[in-house]
């Protein structure tokens, strides 16, 4: 049963009237749900694993390689963890209904501006089908209905767990039309997806550079866009060394598959032959590459390093690859960041409060660090719960989206028989 | 000086540069820079009465009809006015630097929430030049650079504006190319302003349906939409009658090309017979039209009344004009709200308490009252200060948007050596 243009407007349609009823359900409806998803993802793993097989045996035939194909996988452990997180979004305080702010006019109207869902959400997402599990309980439990297409890959995968999860969510007392799965990969589906204004209220990309800007560019729905994350560290002349070394072994080590990982860094050359090999050092147990400017490369000859090319600057490696310059003071810092930068992490590492304070006040980017791994940018680490993503945008929500993110508010006014002067 | 394409580039790229000045700039320098610009308002009237002369002899002899060209004129007390609201802006609070939330992880990293400019904004506006006043004045007190590309008809005092505005804002210690006009009516650069990413953080379109759908419809970048407001009033069997004839004269009659003002109200069957010819009368005072559904117009067959057609639901008459009908529930009510709505501001007149929670919670609008004016939704009625719009989208700000809405935040972590384990 794939889905074509008719049957999309169906689904959109009949998610939008979900979405109605969602937004009304308790917290303890919510959660109920929530946990009955959860319950179902392990009693049908089986089911979920064997169509899963079939997707990674088609990958393998097509040429995908081993690290995709480990990103498609699923087995118990997987599927565990799945419903694991699940559950902590369950867990999670629930932001509908929160008052904002709320005051009494002049005029004794009591104003209220009152959280409330943004209602059918459409998400688009590449090959890992935990997003489908993922996404639908951050969905759901900020009280919004929501619009699933997932990548081609793992078709099957998603399209099984989209039914679980449908079916385990209206046996928990929600509404089933509130998970709608888009049953195809016809590219014009999509696009006819990106322009339902008056039915999706919102769109959120999830997944590389391409089906960002792709997203981006063919909408004409609000979006909620992560974006790629170029990562800089900036060592001050009066940094601490150690701090610095462990911070950028960290940020670039720790998992550098990730878009908190850091991707360049700088040093003040007034430090930089005493810190440069101190790194170098420790980055070897590791196996980093440094690709340097011509500076750092006359100080890290010895090391894993070789000279960076123009397109190294503003790179992000998503490996254990790092860019590495010498720069003559804090604006040049400064400027390169707001060249090469994403607008998603930076930090510096000094000890001097005027050079911290106008790194965090000049740094144009979601996270700005003093003295701390670029890593911490994160959900979970903030606080905030589960995560939908980073946003590197302006506008709605920027760094670490929880379900916060998911909202938006009404203004509320209650009145005697008011009218305006 | 026309501006072509590659000027457009030229313009936008100072404004990007300026706005990383403006953004720093402290409270008192902002506000000595829109003093200035409110007496070089005054001192400079000649001159932009002058252009404003041209601008509407031009757009008589086109043919521009008698109220569009009150809204193009301009005389010693309306630019008076327009000087009096830069001042008006200037004495609000300024939202840059404000901690929205701050708290320290466990870890000991005291994470911040701070909220800044957004950068620059790009504004799309139609014939009224006050606009040109109004909205710098707004993007400037909240650290924002702006791009100004006013209507045709206006092109001449738009552009003797900009250049009064830009002039005095250096005079008054801001970066000049913090205001940037286009001058040129050419809608290819329009569409190249849609699309700068990196460089505009942000479109606002100022202006009518048409110009809010092309903006929406061709912008890559992120826009902040106003939107229509088709605005209903429901009456419940409960209600208490004189305080709804007091409300629907007030939200019709005070000022009805306004997009708060009432386009439709429903009643229940129940009172339609008393609470109908009540309201009548008193809009007959004042010459409403009444466009009915069937049960409506035999109750009001002797006021200014005819049978409605199918597009006066749903329509935002801007006129002495509304459209009637009779419903069975509160149900029913709800319904035609969701249908024909605009999600501006919606009202319920009710003594019943349950009818209240439900209208509040179940209508899906920016606004959402009980017995109270729908002419309410303002930003200097609610305490926001000047307004730069209503939004009827649900992503970053609903409602009445003042400057707080025309910022962002960023995330600030302070640490001291932290990384991630």
């Amino acid at each position: 049963m794939k889905t074509n243009s008719t049957e999309l407007i169906k689904k959109t349609t009949a998610a939008k009237k979900a979405s109605k009823v969602l937004a009304r359900l308790s917290t303890q409806t919510k959660n109920k749900a929530l946990h009955s998803i959860a319950d179902a993802l392990i009693a049908k793993q089986d089911e979920i694993i064997k169509a899963n097989k079939l997707d990674c045996s088609d990958a393998k035939k097509a040429g995908m390689d081993a690290a995709m194909l480990d990103r498609l996988m699923l087995n118990p452990d997987r599927i565990k963890g799945m419903a694991n997180d699940v559950r902590t979004v369950a867990a999670l305080p629930d932001p509908v209904g929160e008052s904002i702010e709320a005051r009494v006019l002049p005029n004794g109207l009591r104003l209220e501006r009152r959280r409330v869902p943004i209602g059918v959400i459409g998400v688009i997402y590449e090959s890992r089908p935990n997003v489908t599990s993922d996404i639908s309980s951050l969905c759901l439990k900020s009280g919004n209905a929501v619009v699933l297409r997932g990548g081609k890959e793992s078709l099957r995968s998603n399209s099984i767990l989209a039914k679980v999860i449908k079916e385990a969510a209206q046996a928990g007392g929600m509404p089933g039309d509130a998970i709608q799965f888009i049953e195809s990969t016809d590219r014009a589906l999509v696009n006819q997806l990106l322009k339902l204004k008056g039915t999706i209220d919102l769109i959120i990309p999830r997944g590389g550079e391409g089906l960002v800007s792709m997203v981006t560019e063919n909408a004409t729905i609000p979006v909620l866009a992560s974006g790629v994350g170029v990562c800089h560290m900036y060592v001050d002349p009066t940094a601490d060394l150690k701090k610095a070394v462990a911070i950028a072994y960290n940020a670039k080590v720790q998992r550098p598959t990730v878009c908190n990982a850091l991707d360049c860094v700088l040093v003040h050359s007034k430090v930089a032959k005493k810190f440069l090999p101190m790194m170098a050092k420790e980055w070897a147990k590791a196996g980093v590459e440094m690709h340097c400017d011509k500076q750092a490369l006359d100080i890290l000859s010895d090391f894993n390093s070789k000279r960076a090319i123009a397109s190294d600057w503003g790179k992000e490696f998503l490996a254990l690859v790092a860019a590495v310059k010498v720069v003559d003071s804090l604006d040049e810092a400064i400027e390169h960041i707001e060249k090469y930068g994403s607008g998603h992490s930076e930090a510096i590492i000094t000890e001097d409060y005027s050079a911290a304070m106008r790194f965090t006040e000049e740094v144009d980017a979601a996270c700005v660090y003093v003295n701390a791994s670029t890593r911490f940018t994160d959900g979970g680490q903030f606080g905030l719960g589960a995560e939908v993503g980073i946003s590197t945008q302006k506008l709605h929500a920027r760094g670490p989206m929880g379900v916060r993110e998911l909202t938006t508010y009404k203004w509320i006014i209650l009145g005697s028989g008011q009218v305006r002067p």
